[in-house]
């Protein structure tokens, strides 16, 4: 057998996510189906972060298993046509007749990787859109919030929750961890123009653990609360102390992080 | 009469323009309806920057006359309003029930204010997404181009074509202005991590001017060219003498400014 890991980039808008169900469309289902299609083999494609439906991808990372050897650019060559091929109604709109999911890169790699349990860091990024409309040209990219945020309050708030913690507070009632401790390394909070960025750095994360952390963060930045209030929320342990989840379409995969595995041959 | 200028960002996919046309949707006509929809009155908007189909805009600068005297936010508020309640089947998607266009701000101006004839400056920006791979985030957003552009020689052809030139070489077959000649004050060439932007100041263009510089810029870059290049083809004084146009969706109406108008009342 031969291991691909591939890089990919996808709009999470129209998909019930990365994991495959029944009757919906997900990114897993279209890579597999776009595999299958290539090259005839049914397999299964481990992915480093499975993200909910909205979500979307900047680098996510992925790998599967071929009884046949490719060139790295005819699998990212290969997986696109066949991507496309499949999307042209993705949207059921004529004019905007594009390819949802994209292949940027691929490695051939040894049967040792796994773009799932190998990864030694994960990284998110959350976009909040802070001003008086919304955008048409940033419909679907970000959480559009007119009310005024307080970036130091939140800065500051999210400092509480860097290093090992129980998150329990900050975890879907759907989370399938074993546990609710991890360790979170990085939150940078940065302006850009209109714009305000999260950036979430953790070996990995429980389910909706980002977007539960967004969502009080603003809430904290919209009333300049102090360490206190998510200190609190934290030692309760519990989802319903936590405020709103952010939506899923202000959210974006952006990196995981491998070491020690040999590359054979790659395309990016 | 209450003559009120208003701020617009749009994403032009699937309009044809700004201007209106029998049977086809427009954003001059969007507006137009809007406008009726919230009071009743049948008006003429006028544009800073007529836009062409699938060119988009952050800060597109337009006026009309009431015989009411509305306060701003309700300009912004109802254009808004009713601008949604038409767009709900927009892209006929269900997940992307966007709204593809946003009055961003408003203000009550005096009635010498003209949003085409008295603008000083306009700006215009064109994004090419310069990478390997297509990206599905930025569908309709930015020009791919996969061969390596060479952004000195692009910045040094650019340098050409500042001042006041007869520009019929990169001029529309169906401009309407009247002379060729206009005054190019600014072309910013700069990278933003993937991307290349091109900043143009002038106080007017002529019909696909911009696309068509960008077009014979990117050529340009691609195979390395000097300015005797470009030199020739703004000598020629022909359109067939340029390369290809650049596609409309990588364009950008950004600002226009005016001098010497008086502001009664502003929302913004």
């Amino acid at each position: 057998m031969f291991r691909y890991k591939i890089s990919i980039e996808y709009d999470g808008t129209g998909f019930c996510g990365w994991q495959k169900q029944n009757g919906l469309k997900s990114i897993q289902g279209t890579l597999e189906t776009a595999l299958h299609d290539f090259c005839g083999e049914v397999c299964t494609i481990s992915v480093a972060g499975r993200t909910d439906a909205g979500v979307h991808a900047l680098a996510q990372v992925a790998h599967f298993d071929l009884s046949k050897k490719y060139p790295c650019n005819v699998i990212v060559g290969a997986l696109n046509y066949h991507i496309k091929a499949k999307s042209k109604n993705h949207n059921n709109c004529f004019h905007n007749n594009v390819q949802p999911i994209v292949v940027t890169s691929s490695e051939l790699v040894d049967l040792n990787f796994h773009a799932r349990f190998n990864a030694t860091e994960r990284q998110y990024q959350y976009i909040i859109l802070n001003r008086r409309t919304i955008s048409p040209i940033e419909a679907n990219r970000s959480w559009y919030v007119a009310m005024q945020l307080n970036l130091d309050a939140m800065k500051n708030a999210a400092s509480v929750l860097i290093g090992t913690h129980d998150f329990s507070s900050f975890r879907s009632s759907e989370c399938q961890a074993k546990s609710p401790i991890k360790t979170l390394d990085k939150i940078c909070i940065s302006i850009d123009n209109d714009h305000i960025l999260f950036n979430f750095t953790a070996k990995s994360f429980l389910h909706h653990m980002v977007r539960n952390i967004v969502g009080t963060l603003k809430f904290i930045g919209a009333r300049n609360l102090d360490n206190n209030y998510i200190a609190t929320i934290l030692d309760a342990k519990s989802r319903a102390s936590a405020g709103e989840m952010a939506p899923s379409h202000g959210l974006y995969f952006i990196a995981s992080k491998y070491d020690n595995y040999i590359i054979y041959d790659s395309w990016q």
